[in-house]
């Protein structure tokens, strides 16, 4: 199996429901550095897993989405723990979805897994790896 | 599969038996840096792969116990070279117990894997993962 | 001049006012990995930088203070826009007057500066660094 | 499963053919730090997953014959885009050649996965991951 | 003092010329991880040691005119040695035209030092460090 | 003021008196990944601040007297707490004579400053810094 991963990263406002959470049912926030990890068995026709030009814009903008944002003020996550593993798999989704609609060229149509790791300190991370 | 990191550390002397060891068969010591990674197909009840402070804190406990000892004088590894290797399944098997116990939570009893990483220098790692 | 180094991490929300912080004016957060530094000439009379033990509690309490918080609503920082930089110089003065104050032990006394650098993501950092 | 993974790097000039590479087709060049990863389900006779001293040896012959290379030079690589992929898949297979020929050691015998991943900035690493 | 480090890199073939450089007098090629941190004694108006923005921006051009090049074949660099101390100054000059150019803003004409650091791989670096 | 950086480590067992060092009275151990920096205004006459093949192997001699060994065990070090200061400045020293005694090439004898630092863990580290 071969695997490319590119990385960038977000910063978001959030806060979190339930007594699990401790203090951070508080307001506070967060940067996540967002590694993108693109699977397949066989290289495409260009010799590579996926162009990775478009792998890293993709990946910018899906996170662009994101950024900056108080994601309790989000519609699309209204009634949502926006947990680590949570953003995790949205991100993930959205790679997907990428993929499926050619963003990340023909060649990437070939791509069989994703995986998503947000690293939200240096003691701690949490990803979502998936079928295309 | 979703999987949730949390990292900690600990520092023990040791020395090994066999040739194959060469200079490491002296009496000298190691930091471990150890990941300890949670797997999961689902989400708990709360959105979470395990909630991270009890799983820092149960890690922590399973670290405290080598910590800052000579492993060549502990009972327990009489008569057993203790490899990165070895270390990293020992680590494994105290979380896979812990996790049994309730220790890290009712949500915790849904983890299916673990993985254990002991980074024992900027060069080398070693690690054990398996089911719980 | 020796060094000694402890790092510890602390996850907040705001929002910055001004042209210049373009989206950063929106409501986002942060998570900042800070490394704070204690340099001296000598060593004290336990042959240490300071107490490595007390270093990290301190600014453990230090970032509590801030932890999953929303620094626009901290009456302490009303008007001030809580950048990257101005943190690192907040937690510089706060540590200096925890040495003054004896928090790190007698044998802190005689420490000579202090960094305080925040990681804010993988490409961007500030820091601070004064005299004690 | 048990991993072991030792760490080195090679730098090399090269140059790729066809447009999806944009400005990657001028001669430019690379350093990739390796990461070596040493899989197998049961730990061999001195309890380990491989020597690791020999893991390292080895690494760095296979490195040796690519390092302060051009490898648009290099009659293996003719006709061959010589991207990150193709180069960890070529690391891979060396060190599968490696394991067979026992110069890891007749314990490297039951290894049973390798896999190889380069890291080519800090943004950015292709990996290939096979059964020995 | 005040300091902030905007990280990016680039990719360049080249070779030296001398016995002291061994092996590297072959063509071979370096990715280089780049740190450009700006330092002053007092913020400027916005609060800020530079608008991390136009850092960013301003390194990336600076390294877009080595990028994917073969250093060798660079007019600018004949008869020189392009070691990794004599790009860490290269850059520092280059950054510290745009500041006094104002291509990092007004505020940025305060800045009294600039250090790049040159990532070569996980063992090595080198910088520079002058006045503005 | 240029600096170059070359990266090695060591495993040692120790133990320190006194009741500030807590557990760590217990004989233990650690993993130092060493960085050695060296420093000077101006490059020698081959452009460089050393060369990195003799900074590299002289680091690893003075780290292999250390290495694999149990530091209470070493006459040199009678009554000393081997603290990862004091070791820090004891390398620096090494570094110095063998700067003064040629073994790092003539171009090294304008050497000004060396720095060392020792990682103990992810959280932790203590450096020395001093002329030569």
């Amino acid at each position: 199996m071969y695997s490319l991963n590119v990385r960038d990263h977000f910063m978001i406002a959030h806060s979190f429901r339930g007594e699990v959470f401790g203090p951070a049912q508080r307001l506070h926030g967060a940067t996540y550095v967002v590694d993108a990890t693109f699977r397949r068995e066989d290289l495409d026709a260009d010799g590579l897993v996926v162009d990775i030009g478009l792998a890293g814009t993709t990946l910018k903008a899906v996170l662009e989405d994101l950024n900056f944002r108080n994601l309790d003020d989000e519609t699309e996550f209204t009634g949502q723990n926006t947990t680590t593993e949570f953003l995790a798999r949205t991100i993930f989704e959205r790679l997907v979805a990428a993929i499926r609609d050619g963003r990340l060229g023909d060649g990437a149509r070939g791509l069989q897994r994703v995986n998503v790791t947000l690293h939200e300190s240096h003691v701690a991370w949490a990803s979502f790896e998936g079928s295309v």
